[in-house]
């Protein structure tokens, strides 16, 4: 997988940073997840296909999390885009933005398909045969979801020295890589074990902001390889955290240990913070392995 | 008067330029014409304060005249701004921000001071003591205005060696600057002609974009010393701008000799043309004082 980290800061464009944006590339797929103000020039700026997003999720309706949907929308159109796009975001979503097009007289040609979310248990929202995304029910000042990408098992890898020792047919491979068992004409049989390999663990991305300290949802995201919580403020500012509902980075700490991930990013800073090392210093002690999030960032996994 | 470009790109956001913005400032006043997605970066890039904004002005509501506007308003929420802020544009704007508001749950503290607009007729929409604003209907493909704002007549200039001259009391000053002759104790009369200068010449600004050529308008914006004019396309594309409801440095220019306005700014380029000399070149032989807008660029007048 690779997280193309378009936008990393809280409440508003800045000269400093971007509101929330990402793009995850995973099997064949770029998820864009969040759209704040600003996110078609992220996107060209990193030379991201726009045609290669077919599907965009939206954890919640705050501004720097969805302001910049209509103007990717509108792009699209006038790229000349005939794919569907698929919206998943908050009850409401579909009729803030059709109204948009309405005032101006800018309907897409290309189908619009929302998928509006206003459950508060985790539910499978995309399915396909090499990725399922579900989400992460979050606690913040509106419904917020965060969402939780997994690639399904890949096929078992064949053991190309093995088969060629066996003399297996070509015909079997598609069977083998399955998991199955070979029945030879003189009545053998190979035992699936020694014909393949395990295929590389499938990988996992959990995308949790905004949120309060929420321990409930480590439950729902345990194992997986990384994690992004957001971390819109230090300690020192608990009491902000609390009061706007945002989790401090302490707190993203200690989710990323109790869900033990195997990388935490820290993001969605405030502006407030001009320089970010007490961030990692603060996290550290309850989760080692951390990084912070930026504006442009590549993370590979 | 001085107006800042912020952003004088057509139709999407790029790494080349910005959608529409201008401020005009005039007489203590900020003015925000038209908020293209990014405007409030522009803002701050070249440090226009952002509380000083009273009044927005929204031409039309294609995105990239006014997507930027929903982020610009909950940025003033989050400076705490106390003042009413007034947004003038056509109907419809009030229910599409409303819901933007709504759906975040993010109520401005600060009151919202809708006009909108639906007449087809030039008609007042601010004054003061110091500045009038009117309305350009214009022809586009969806219900549009340019703006019209016009310093009034200031008072006239005291002349400072007369007043000493004729040993005029203090207490005569204020009626002699609003053109009021002095009747002196003794019964003679001083005409005001021989106190006072003729006071600066009142400025003026018109703002039409985006509008198909449309020579009607020359009649309401007759010798204004600035006038910014879209010229979306060159003439080799006429038959773009006819189909878009667009105009052409030609027809810009010619709608600037008609008007008999001392300087012609060109600016909403297709993002198509790399390099703007083309533009000079198609408007001079119709109209020469022309200039091309650019992203950051200041002119004062």
């Amino acid at each position: 997988m690779k997280l193309h980290i378009l936008g990393c800061y809280a409440a508003t464009p800045s000269l400093m940073g971007n509101p929330t944006a990402q793009v995850l590339e995973i099997r064949d797929h770029l998820f864009l997840i969040d759209c704040g103000e600003g996110t078609q020039v992220q996107l060209r700026k990193h030379r991201i296909k726009f045609s290669r997003i077919n599907h965009i999720f939206i954890s919640h309706l705050h501004g720097d999390h969805f302001f910049g949907l209509p103007g990717l929308v509108s792009t699209f159109q006038l790229l000349g885009r005939e794919k569907e796009l698929h919206i998943y975001g908050p009850l409401g979503i579909k009729e803030v933005l059709l109204m948009l097009l309405k005032v101006g007289n800018s309907w897409t040609s290309f189908r619009l398909v929302f998928h509006e979310l206003e459950g508060k248990d985790p539910i499978e929202i995309f399915k396909d045969n090499k990725v399922i995304v579900s989400t992460i029910p979050l606690s913040h000042r509106i419904y917020t979801n965060g969402f939780l990408f997994r690639e399904k098992p890949r096929e078992r890898t064949l053991n190309i020295e093995a088969v060629a020792q066996y003399k297996i047919d070509k015909a079997y491979f598609k069977n083998i890589k399955k998991g199955k068992d070979v029945l030879l004409d003189n009545g053998e049989t190979i035992s699936n074990a020694l014909l393949t390999l395990d295929p590389p663990k499938p990988k996992s991305y959990a995308y949790c902001s905004d949120t309060a300290y929420s321990p409930g949802i480590s439950e729902w995201i345990k194992g997986v390889d990384v994690l992004y919580h957001e971390a819109t403020f230090l300690g020192t500012e608990a009491h902000l955290a609390a009061k706007t509902k945002h989790s401090t980075a302490e707190e993203a700490a200690k989710i990323a240990k109790a869900a033990d991930v195997t990388l935490l990013i820290l993001g969605h800073f405030s502006i407030r913070y001009k320089k970010k090392e007490a961030f990692i210093r603060e996290a550290v002690p309850y989760f080692p392995n951390v990084q912070l999030a930026e504006d442009g960032k590549l993370v590979i996994f």
